[in-house]
């Protein structure tokens, strides 16, 4: 059918779309609500099938209205999820308004964030202030470091993972069973023979583990994932034990460490008990999300490594009048400038604060999960809580809870208030008397995901689950 | 300095901060205007440094009066910058001021486009329209296809390449020398050998030279990248002749064909004359650039491969409830919004229109610039306009030229008209006259880059020169 249209016709329908779609009095049905969530539904997937526009001027402000109706609908549908939403480490609760004259524009910093191309629509004076910032914040001179803004985490692992090859070309990689999926993708891309280290029952690398397997491969440097905060748990890898241990296995200028700190990356430097993630050890690189504790629209983070090591990565483009050291060669402009808003809006005063709540709040939602007698835990320092994976698939879905085996988890972060616990600790309560109110069917034992101390089926804690 | 702040202060200047940024009646200081080019000049990047917000409340009110002013220039620049570009092919003209609500959502199509994950605020039913159409432009049907919205070209074309590598973990990568950059660190990446292979005047991969390199490694699979439109010179390779030449050399079964067609692969579809790029062709995937041809505020792309090859890269993900076969795992929402508004607006009827148009203009630039005396090629189909270097940097960067060795490249896009097409030759031909005028000193030989018939110095066409 392509190119089958004459050309010229409906010129005027299309020419007018955008005035008639602003202007269109649409009375958009809003969908309906499941039943059994609440939950609003969004229109069926065939209704957004992509249509040619009809050549017939009735027909095309027809299909404008029809347009205009779907996207409210879907406005209204990403409305309720982004109500509902307790599962994944996004801080939902940003304000940008002032930011939305910049839609207007195509941004794009692409090639390295230091050296200006020829194109000149990009955002590099805010992306480098913000680069800035994190160096700062993880105690490398401006002179000293090197990074870009990332489409997102797993972007920030590839590239830590790629210049700690490169500098390690016959390397064997390390991380934990529990480091996120991006890492073991790293290595089979890079084709790097990679070895999985067990973990604590905390979600933590095993150091005895982890020694044990340096010890097997003591002729090969060892390029080291190490997790500040784990997808599951949020647990936090011993970073200073793990640097003991390469020495002590005679590993000593042989090792590049990769910090994977996409959430707990940013709430650390925040905590006085923390360990501390700072380029006065001798780590790589680290890699933060920007759309997770700071919150943002579009997916994004920020990698920070030495300036020696991006060398090694680094080819000189000249139709970019530039030098090609990142892992996308077009980068998202909009991105520094909202994360550039967000750091001068909160500081560092704010950005603590948001972290003083989000763990005292994940506090408070362990203790009333208990208090209703449903297994869970939380590490300390951290805002993940682990509890009992809930029954119902549509509870999960409608919470957006992510789960492992029998656990599931909520990351509590800055936009979740007591009140949206208490609501979730409620509904989840109700619905769970009514899984479980037959005998012999009961809650599972989540005593070896989350240690016995916290769980309480029947086995483990009779009492505190009839409390 | 980190934590250094006492909790608690300062709180209402910051919870009052966007309200008064919103209403602050400032008189921002637009900037100055480069004497020499007329540009405006952003603020210094040391204007930009991220600041701690103040405590006291009237220094807070001050700097976020300051932070609105520096935004206000900000946006002036980059409406000047998007006025004044024309080297690079993203077609800046767009509207979508409808979709501005979308802004206040964390939209993210994570894993998989085809399996809902557990996270809800998602546009994957965009996406998948978006997918759908543009299978069924390349001619695959519905249950044939798998393929994703990346941030960028480069995305598709390391998501192509891996798809090949990993189906041929053997194979030797072929890309002619005027590949995208991207290509060429792919094969690094992802630690392939990679064959450079000749090209035409043209830019056009040569097939002869194709050939001898494929005939020096029978012994191994071969993953051909395919260039529809290279980045500088806008050439397309000869696919079926590429396909018949590995057939001839006895690849009949192995071998993987990626088609890089960034920005003439949504293109040459609408151009009868146009040789097809198709599935019922064997190759293996198509990527092509969202924010190019179509016009987006974010850098995208698409990818489309026949859905058995998507199998050997793809691994469950339990967190996700999804599964990873992206290269990318937390994407980027909003592009499929962009990218499934312009489809519903344009159609291919108005697809077909902006490509007519383009290479009307093309034609038109070519001519102009000839007119005056300055040498300058286009290849057949392209919009992508080659003319001698400006012999200063500063026109280079006013018009933010896209440059190589003796020759620069226009990319005459659906947002370029006329009139500023008119403008920029007249602005070239006067700041040209000032560089040449003295004894000596003439414009370079471009003879070799874009053959001697379209090259105006001295040698070859003295009388053109002066006319």
């Amino acid at each position: 059918m392509v190119g089958s249209y004459s050309a010229g016709a409906g010129e005027t329908a299309m020419a007018a779309w955008d005035d008639q779609l602003q202007l269109a009095d649409v009375q958009a049905v809003l969908g309906d609500h499941d039943q059994e969530t609440g939950v609003l539904v969004m229109p069926p997937g065939e209704e957004f099938a992509v249509e040619e526009p009809p050549v017939d001027e009735e027909a095309a402000a027809e299909r404008q209205a029809e347009i205009a109706g779907l996207l409210s609908r879907f406005n209204q549908h990403l409305h309720d999820r982004t109500q509902h939403h307790l599962g994944y480490p996004y801080n939902l609760d940003f304000d940008f308004s002032l930011l939305s004259r910049f839609q207007s524009f195509c941004i794009n910093n692409l090639g390295d964030p230091f050296i200006e191309s020829n194109y000149g629509v990009h955002s590099r004076p805010l992306e480098v202030a913000v680069l800035d910032w994190f160096a700062r914040l993880w105690d490398l001179n401006k002179d000293q470091y090197w990074g870009y803004i990332t489409t997102c985490g797993t972007e920030g692992n590839l590239h830590g993972l790629l210049l700690g090859r490169e500098l390690f070309p016959d390397g064997i990689m390390y991380a934990s069973g529990e480091s996120h999926y991006s890492v073991f993708k790293a290595a089979r891309m890079y084709r790097v023979k990679c070895v999985k280290i067990d973990t604590l029952i905390s979600g933590e690398m095993n150091c005895a583990d982890f020694k044990s397997k340096l010890m097997q491969n003591t002729g090969s440097p060892a390029i080291v994932n190490v997790n500040i905060g784990t997808t599951v748990k949020g647990a936090i890898d011993d970073l200073d034990r793990i640097i003991t241990t390469l020495e002590e296995c005679g590993f000593a200028d042989r090792f590049y460490i990769h910090c994977d700190g996409a959430l707990a990356g940013l709430m650390m430097p925040f905590i006085k008990q923390a360990p501390k993630v700072t380029f006065n050890k001798p780590i790589g690189s680290v890699s933060v999300s920007g759309h997770k504790f700071m919150g943002c629209p579009v997916p994004c983070g920020v990698v920070i490594t030495r300036r020696e090591h991006v060398n090694v990565l680094s080819t000189n483009i000249e139709y970019l009048s530039s030098r090609d050291a990142t892992i996308m060669g077009s980068r998202n402009g909009h991105a520094p400038i909202f994360l550039w808003y967000t750091l001068n809006k909160k500081g560092y005063r704010g950005i603590r604060k948001d972290v003083q709540r989000c763990l005292r709040n994940a506090n408070y939602l362990v203790y009333r999960l208990k208090e209703v007698g449903i297994s869970a835990s939380l590490n300390p320092l951290s805002n993940t809580v682990l509890f009992e994976r809930p029954k119902e698939e549509t509870f999960v879905h409608k919470w957006q809870l992510a789960c492992e085996g029998n656990i599931a988890h909520v990351v509590v972060m800055p936009n979740i208030t007591i009140e949206k616990l208490d609501n979730f600790v409620e509904d989840l309560a109700a619905e769970r008397a009514m899984w479980y109110q037959d005998e012999g069917c009961t809650p599972p034992c989540v005593a070896k995901d989350i240690g016995h101390e916290n769980c309480l089926c029947g086995d483990h804690n009779k009492k505190a689950r009839m409390s």
